[in-house]
């Protein structure tokens, strides 16, 4: 008796055969499909809906399917199991592109901190002229190429790996024995620096030109800019959505993704595949082939980094969280499959701990946190958020479980910020009706994070939300654009089904507006307790520096007025951009930062907000709109104030 | 229009398609099927014969195959091209299992060197108790247990590399924090030693143990000791034969091989899966499992070290002959496939050139030839003959193409040494009838090397080979055994088919006789030079050293009758037995030999043959029983004197 039976999926017609038992997800992946699950498979968001032809399914309870769609076979792939041979539909996966307005990548000229990266370069190309053996001086390739190496530049030593030394043979016999390397002029093991190693060897009348790759690899977004090692310039960055979206959108949901069988593998590839589609997008933007890109930078999050080298990221999610890492092992491209050259070393930012990782510290770094004078907040808004506190002497750090609200998730319409997204919205106190704009001035799709925030904001400004994040149901009769539905739960409709030309409409319920509260509460509960630890009052505070995809689409009043951000004078406020792939940049180029960095990893001290006993107090007094302490954004008070009179005033 | 045709192999029922013009043996491969071509599919050696079905061949003329084969269908898989679809019959493999006997593995009890390896041991296990993570207590799974180490043992420092990093933190929980670590003790890099690497991390009531692995890649045969690092003894060993045999015998056809299409990556697969099967031979026969492998050393020749490692071997082959490297980078087996654990390092035996590898480094260290005052002969005489001449002060070393003779091939009814082999031939000077030995006494199935000898310096004292090889063809009317075929060429009849129990008699043919004559006077032509080139006379040499797998078998006496090693007393000829897998044992456990054996690679200077002038002159010489010059080989002069007269008073 055999317990195996056939799934074939349409419309491609792939067939795998799996163990009864085994859920529709599985099988999928086992057949090479990939279906979007961004809650890990663990039923909760529902994306992963297919169509299922015959009765071969035993399928798990779930609020996200009606019983319409159950009686028309709609299953969720990750809460059916195969008892049977079965056929799936599939339907299309929907258009995932990271739009540029969305994601933008930040095109540093200039690098943040100094650095003589023209003296002191990290690669470097030197051309030889070398006698070709014969059969008296029959001295092996490499040892041939150390020796001219020596004589004609002085370099007495020269390290290489297998991937180059595979056909070196080759490359030196086509190249007439005149030929430039390109060398890693600056590795260091323990504080000692090590010989040149040779990392690529090309013919002297075509020696192509160095360069180098930093990748900011987010849990949503992967960015990479592409570097000229001879200008210390970017030549063209790009950016694409993590493809580990499709195994959850948060970390939490691919450390639980990477516990399953093959899900870490799967994790893994998929990020290299990720990144590996942004090299192919350069190359063929630029015409810079993969293989001339001879030095890789990465800045992650723990888990990212965990996911990027294959370790188990498990006990990051596990109290004490504990990663595995915080300085990743010397590794070249070839260990992880990256399609730039394969001697290309990878430098990986390190992390401070399981929530404070690579893309806090390479922040740090390029944000000048770490130089200056002045006691400075760095706020990092991502899927997560990490808050830096500190100046050049000392640095104390610590992370918000934000949740994924202000990426769209957990917000019924709530989207990430690509094309058709709502990111400005404007409510007219009289007549409540809004005025927004969306991402590439697409029809309305949804909302993301800065269009959140803008309506937040709005709804308290003009009294339609109260201090506590309801809803005014009076109000439900005097505009359509606020109702209340058959469970009892109101909402403010931002577009109706014939405005946005979609076929629902685009609103934000009040379970909405508790998710966003909770995201909100968790970060200024973060750096109130920050501050308190080491003893200054967030007014002391000299500048915040927001850093981080999401933060550069941020409008600081707007985020003062629901109080994600502290009630403090605007001009104290910098935008850096994507600190976390400036960072990465930077360490590409300068050899210094590399140990800079280490040091200030080393430096930073992580506080454990869930072993704060003041956590809790701040995060539950931070649950409202903008804080149940009026006090502490006198801005907001005086505006609510004024807002208020008004309205008074217009019966 | 499509070009591609269904070949389809019998009798396992194998399918695949192939372009049009592809040659059956590329087709089989392709199907997953092995076929024995030792030539490499040059046509040359006839093995690679099977029988078809269809006229959808186009068949090269082949001297290999007779008309009435042909009429039958059979065919060469290599000489065959499909047009159309076509059924193939491919004839069972022979049995090529290497058996204990003909190539048994020598058990070192001993270091043939002085060395400490229980003060400087290369792997150590340090055992730690780590007090488990907490919030207020979070550093990293690494970092956690470099501070214990520091703490405990005063050991500062540690690297990893990213295979033992993988699943380091549920090692580490799955212990409850009490492990042992294995560490590489003794690492360096242009002459600084490095920190401890980690290579292993067990748990405390489960530590294993520490072993190594040796092995000597042979060109026909892989050895592989199996080393207790507590003990500094072999364990147990295991033998096969080189699985990249079904693309070539020799070196030569090998490098041909790897110049075809997926060849070279083919024979690294091949190379890793023998020494993959001898470490699953090992753990089935002892329990040791290969991830209890901590370290590995390899030493072969040249081109074996090539193809192990991946690298083109194309210019060992073409003049000037030219390898890309003589000293392996540093690797761990991760890198390389072998199932012995991914962290373990693999040393690898420097080569002097490209015909003199690390197996002549690794015997030279073993042999004691680089720390004696006397002068010394090594030969080392596989698929190949290497010769070293020197002492502790200075080495010169030659390799000579002696061909495959010696292992059996270009004889008609020459084998390899395996079961059913004839070992040792007496023949009867007056009948001329032979008696023999075969290994495991089974039924006599061909010729092995040393009955090849054997049976040259027999047919040479009782008269019917002359000199210059030339069977005495007035013989034929005397006894059945001397018989001339209808092309005129005469040859010696071994075994009749009924005394073998094969469906043909075994016979040594003149061809055969030349192929001989050709390989052993490579052989003198190559330690005579050698002797010359330093001005020394042969009769100088203190001590003769016989090194290699086939080496083991020799008789003295026979192989100095056919001039195949000096004419010097027989005292001073030692055998060593597998001098290149010793060396690898030696270099596994002695720290210091690895330095050494660098130093005696680029003390050796290497005497390219083909380039030195009296060469030809020697070899010609040579190319007699046992030489032109009688008088070179004095013994055997008296010999034949004193056997002549004996036989010319028998009538």
């Amino acid at each position: 008796m055999d317990d195996r039976v056939v799934v074939a999926f349409l419309p491609e017609g792939q067939m795998t055969q799996v163990v009864v038992g085994t859920s529709l997800l599985d099988a999928a992946t086992a057949a090479g499909l990939q279906i979007d699950a961004p809650c890990g498979g663990q039923g909760r968001c529902g994306r992963c809906k297919v169509r299922v032809t015959g009765e071969g399914l035993e399928r798990r309870a779930n609020a996200r399917l009606t019983a319409a769609e159950i009686a028309v076979g709609t299953a969720l792939a990750c809460q059916a199991f195969v008892t049977a041979p079965v056929e799936v539909t599939v339907p299309p996966a929907r258009d995932e592109e990271v739009r540029p307005h969305g994601h933008a990548a930040a095109q540093p000229e200039l690098l943040p901190v100094q650095c003589d990266w023209r003296r002191d370069p990290a690669v470097r190309t030197i051309c030889l002229k070398i006698e070709p053996p014969t059969l008296t001086d029959n001295t092996s390739d490499l040892d041939r190429l150390r020796r001219e190496l020596a004589r004609q530049h002085g370099i007495p030593e020269l390290r290489a790996e297998l991937p180059v030394i595979k056909d070196l043979g080759r490359r030196l016999r086509a190249a007439h024995w005149r030929v430039c390397l390109t060398l890693e002029m600056r590795d260091w093991i323990y504080g000692t620096y090590l010989p040149p190693r040779l990392i690529d060897v090309r013919p002297t009348g075509d020696p192509g030109f160095n360069y180098g790759l930093a990748v900011d690899v987010g849990t949503t977004s992967v960015v990479a800019y592409l570097v000229d090692f001879t200008t210390a310039r970017v030549t063209d960055s790009s950016s694409a959505f993590n493809k580990q979206i499709a195994c959850g959108d948060d970390v939490i949901s691919r450390i639980v993704y990477a516990g399953h069988e093959g899900g870490l593998a799967r994790l893994q590839r998929l990020v290299v595949e990720t990144i590996n589609d942004l090299i192919a997008t350069l190359e063929a933007r630029t015409g810079v082939p993969g293989g001339d890109i001879h030095e890789v930078s990465v800045a992650g999050n723990t888990t990212m980094t965990h996911l990027l080298l294959g370790l188990d990221p498990r006990y990051l999610r596990e109290e004490p969280y504990i990663p595995t890492i915080t300085v990743a092992p010397r590794l070249i491209a070839a260990e992880l499959g990256l399609n730039v050259n394969p001697s290309a070393r990878v430098h990986t930012m390190p992390a401070v701990g399981s929530y404070v990782g690579g893309d806090i510290t390479a922040g740090v770094i390029s944000s000048g946190l770490s130089t200056t004078e002045r006691l400075t907040l760095f706020i990092d808004i991502g899927t997560n958020g990490e808050i830096v506190l500190g100046n050049k002497d000392w640095l104390i750090a610590c992370a918000c479980s934000a949740g994924p609200a202000f990426e769209g998730g957990g917000v019924e319409h709530g989207m990430r910020a690509s094309s058709g997204a709502i990111e400005d919205i404007w409510i007219n106190a009289e007549t409540l009706e809004p005025t927004f704009r969306t991402i590439d001035d697409a029809p309305a799709a949804g909302l993301c994070g800065s269009g959140l925030i803008d309506l937040l904001g709005e709804l308290l400004a003009t009294g339609v939300l109260d201090k506590s994040g309801r809803i005014d149901r009076e109000l439900a009769g005097a505009t359509p654009r606020v109702r209340v539905g058959d469970s009892g739960k109101a909402e403010y409709v931002v577009a109706f089904a014939h405005e946005a030309g979609a076929d629902h409409d685009i609103v934000l319920t009040e379970s909405d507006v508790t998710s966003l509260l909770r995201a909100k509460a968790a970060i200024y509960a973060g750096y109130s307790v920050l501050c308190r630890s080491v003893g200054v009052e967030l007014a002391d505070v000299e500048q915040i520096l927001i850093g981080g995809a999401f933060g550069q689409y941020l409008d600081v009043e707007k985020a003062i007025r629901i109080g994600l951000l502290p009630d403090l004078p605007v001009e104290r406020f910098h935008f850096l951009g994507n600190t976390s792939a400036v960072g990465a940049y930077t360490a590409l180029l300068c050899v210094n930062v590399r140990h800079d960095v280490l040091a200030v990893a080393a430096k930073m001290t992580y506080l454990e907000l869930s072993a704060d006993p003041t956590f809790m107090d701040e995060y539950m007094s931070a649950l409202f709109l903008p804080h149940t302490d009026l006090d502490t954004f006198p801005t907001v008070r005086d505006l609510l104030a004024a807002r208020g009179a008004d309205r008074r005033r217009t019966p």
